[in-house]
């Protein structure tokens, strides 16, 4: 098998959020898909180790954010690299409530989603959810992001600095670098969740 | 609600296939995504009304081509706009076999999966397939079709000349016409499928 094939495959990039109680919470997700027109749906797949995964299965509510080609790396830092058990994402961000109160982002975004959920299928280490489009809208005609793009044009090069590790395994999704001749099988970027058939050896 | 904002998700383009006994057919979807690593999964979600959805329920193993920026409006218009009820989609066109022995389109393509079923969920007029990938390969350099590719670059520009109907709708997808006044709300295209919000007013 030719694992590289799976990279062929084209996605968006979004903010899902969520809260429960007093908590509210986001993450960067890249699997939303529209899957019927009539009831408007779409399915999403969120890591089971989020926070906002938690929080979308207790309250059965999620956002999504449509991330434009603005969406700066610091944003994909913010809500992809960090975990909402240690931090408040929405501190600081300029963000808007939907008609279910959810959090969605205002600026970087070219449309948002408020959906409910109406079924939750565990597919292992993730949660894939269905949910029902309750209301929606547009808030820019910026280019909606791509996975491409930001490999392309958002994710920091790699530095060929005196500091910058001579060998190892980077992560390409974040640029974590793992300082050691073997990287473990089951190894877990530590910064963005992603298993090692996402590092690459430096040479 | 502003339905526009469901556009704003991103796509790649592809051509899922199948066989059942005899029979082997395959047709266009846009809703491929990687569910997990480990294992390597894969979700896709199918309209029951295709012949290929059928073939994918009774066989349980389904192939998905992962569409190049090459693949013609042709390709489209022979997998994505008639049945295969009607016509053996794949005389004609180049294919390999998967391991699985199920169809691949070795042209227009930059990757293919060959997957194993494992899940089924009745989303209501479609079905969503979860499987698992058991061999891939990469085809070519090409870059992967997007939907917003498609929509700018290899859909026919809407004609002017003096037989196009003046007035109706006109189907953003296929660009078939509908001539009347409105629209009926349960209105199915009966080229590609989509239902009336992917339909334009002709002024």
């Amino acid at each position: 098998m030719n694992q590289k094939a799976i990279f062929q495959l084209s996605y968006g990039l979004y903010v899902a959020a969520s809260k429960a109680g007093a908590k509210m919470n986001g993450c960067i997700i890249n699997t939303v898909t529209q899957i019927t027109s009539n009831p408007l749906q779409v399915a999403m797949t969120v890591n089971k180790q989020n926070l906002t995964c938690d929080l979308i299965r207790e309250s059965g509510i999620v956002s999504v954010s449509i991330l434009s080609e603005k969406a700066p790396f610091s944003l994909f830092q913010h809500f992809g690299f960090q975990s909402g058990r240690d931090t408040d994402k929405f501190v600081g961000v300029p963000f808007g409530l939907t008609k279910q109160e959810l959090p969605y982002l205002k600026e970087n975004t070219t449309a948002y989603l408020d959906c409910k959920v109406v079924n939750m299928i565990d597919v292992g280490t993730h949660i894939m959810f269905i949910a029902e489009v309750v209301d929606a809208d547009v808030l820019s005609n910026d280019a909606p992001m791509t996975y491409a793009y930001y490999h392309a044009n958002v994710k920091p090069k790699p530095q060929n600095d005196a500091n910058a590790p001579k060998k190892g395994w980077r992560c390409k999704i974040c640029g974590y670098v793992y300082e050691g001749e073997e990287l473990p099988a089951d190894f877990v970027c530590p910064l963005c969740k992603h298993g090692p058939e996402d590092f690459e050896k430096i040479e």
